[in-house]
């Protein structure tokens, strides 16, 4: 990378102190090895964390968490500070990120939504018509989610890595709210957005602003770094979502742009959205395991950071297999300082923590070390 | 198409005499619509047939089928004659598919597999480890497959447009028998795949074998193309696909090969894996909505038929709206030859009949007319 990209690039992310104070992580945490990838500065050594790293997968979780939803456990912010924890504990990982759900903003404005354990989000009365929107009014973070504002106040105090906060994007809650629980084939999403633009570009609208509040009010209380899931936007075809989805992603980043920190966009299966994946705004872009790194930085334009993209599935085989999954995937980013290391998609949830503890002491051994920059 | 290109590609569709009787219905047939866009050959009109269009989202079809499992329809032959031509009349496709399942090779060969109504297939005792190689014996389609014979026979004589004979590929059947049912992650076929590849290679050539011989007995009962389904490839890395599924997959096309007949090769989410897909032999490539037709050209090289992409999804809505998209593909293909109009998936079941033939009726009005090639 030139220094004269690298300095462009960097230019809005570097203007941490225009809207978070002297006293936000942000600036302790300025050159750690996330934030720094994260900025396409290169790092002391590759940054590693794992979508959905807090959870099912490890034994200190399920002995921690009660029965139940887990909508129930992350209204409670020393338990949801502790589970946040312990992955940054037991692995090592550059960066922590908030146990939470997409679904948490629509809950907590009373929209009806449960996570069934075994099935997934599922609603009380899906999203149907133009009278539906008055179910979605906007959300006061202060109030709705001080529960996740009191979690992430805990965690900074305590993380000596970054926290990332996230929201799910307009499409994926869309899917969630309009099937009523999780599709296969976004049937009726689909139906509702294609027969219907006008209450679609409204719903779409204000689940974007429920993303906006939601995760400002999470890098306000002290995340460093934001992370939008639009898990499900490769269900879309390249022309439907620069339609129906890209204009809403777009202003997402832009509203939150002004906060200076890092903003990431993962879906899976995304090949062929990859370059609005990025030109949508964000400054790091997630990817899955379908797409080589050498071929997403084609497509992404060589300007974002890249995150992925280890097969979570290749996680349940031998530790020597895993290990030469973990090398190929640092051969194909051929050293570029604009990666962070992850997985393709979350952690499963029979996953062997040890085999994640492995790939984050690979990742930190191997990576190539600072050249200085 | 240059005329030595044509001539070039076409050439081993057209030896339909070396294997085929001279009564083989693919001679009757050799100028119908869907097998000369099959051979890159400029047809009267645009093919079109559906995937899955015999099914559940025909009332007649509903009235027709028995309670339990759809394995006992199929083992029935007139039931299954009859329901394969149901949406040939309703619809007036340009191609029937056999009414049939890729999990019915593995039954006759009695591994033990159901296909359970909202679930999909079941395994009684998954695949584990070589012992259960033994239980995956040759299929002796005479005798094993004698219904699924039957069934092709008696649709011979009725059928006016070609029928296409299919089987499961290797890998996504070997999901089936590995997950012990339907799954999102393949974690245990693909453990098994990474940590015993000796054993997956094994598996994988049995699965081949079974594809192979199902296939051929069902071109030599009559049908006059064929198609692999692999419709779950594309949760491969384009790395893994390489090299653990498109050794057997080509073999596959190359044993069915002499049959003279065209081979169709279809996967959900292949757009990276698309330039395999023709490499390992198949004459046509099935694609999902996820790419443009214009784009799968230029991976697949130019000298394949491409199938598809209507999103399954979008028949759900109005009709205003589907004509859109219909259109749209129409021109993405661009007056193409080697076109067969299709949906990018299987039919959804609350799919509206009328929309089909409405489909139907526009391709054939709006697709370009022959030129007289």
């Amino acid at each position: 990378m030139t220094p004269g990209k690298s300095a462009a690039r960097s230019a809005p992310v570097r203007t941490t102190g225009s809207a978070l104070g002297p006293d936000h992580p942000s600036h302790r945490l300025v050159d750690s090895p996330y934030l720094r990838a994260c900025r396409g500065e290169r790092p002391s050594r590759v940054p590693v964390w794992f979508q959905r790293q807090a959870g099912r997968s490890l034994p200190e979780y399920r002995s921690l968490r009660r029965e139940g939803s887990i909508l129930d456990t992350i209204a409670d912010p020393e338990l949801s500070a502790e589970i946040t924890m312990q992955p940054v504990r037991r692995y090592g990982v550059d960066a922590a990120i908030l146990y939470s759900d997409i679904v948490v903003p629509l809950q907590a404005i009373g929209f009806g939504v449960d996570v069934v354990p075994g099935v997934g989000p599922v609603i009380d009365r899906p999203f149907e018509t133009e009278a539906d929107l008055d179910r979605l009014r906007p959300v006061e973070p202060d109030v709705d989610l001080a529960h996740v504002e009191a979690t992430v106040r805990i965690l900074v105090d305590e993380l000596d890595v970054p926290l990332i906060g996230f929201a799910g994007a307009p499409f994926t809650l869309a899917s969630y709210l309009v099937e009523g629980r999780p599709s296969r084939t976004y049937g009726r999403t689909k139906a509702l957005m294609l027969d219907n633009p006008g209450l679609w570009h409204r719903l779409m609208d204000r689940l974007a602003d429920l993303s906006v509040a939601s995760i400002r009010s999470q890098v306000l209380a002290g995340a460093s770094a934001l992370q939008l899931f639009d898990s499900w936007a490769g269900a879309l075809s390249p022309r439907d979502y620069a339609e129906f989805v890209l204009p809403h992603s777009r202003r997402i980043f832009n509203e939150l742009s002004p906060l200076g920190v890092p903003m990431a966009h993962f879906g899976v299966g995304t090949g062929e959205l990859l370059s609005m994946f990025a030109e949508a705004g964000a400054t790091v872009v997630g990817i899955d395991w379908r797409i080589p790194l050498d071929e997403a930085r084609r497509r992404t334009g060589g300007q974002v950071t890249l995150q992925g993209n280890l097969d979570p599935a290749v996680c349940l085989a031998s530790w020597p297999t895993v290990a030469r999954r973990v090398r190929r995937i640092l051969q194909d980013n051929d050293g570029h300082p604009g990666h962070v290391f992850n997985l393709g998609h979350g952690v499963l949830p029979e996953t062997d923590p040890d085999i994640l503890r492995r790939v984050v002491e690979l990742v930190h051994q191997e990576g190539p070390a600072s050249n200085g920059d």
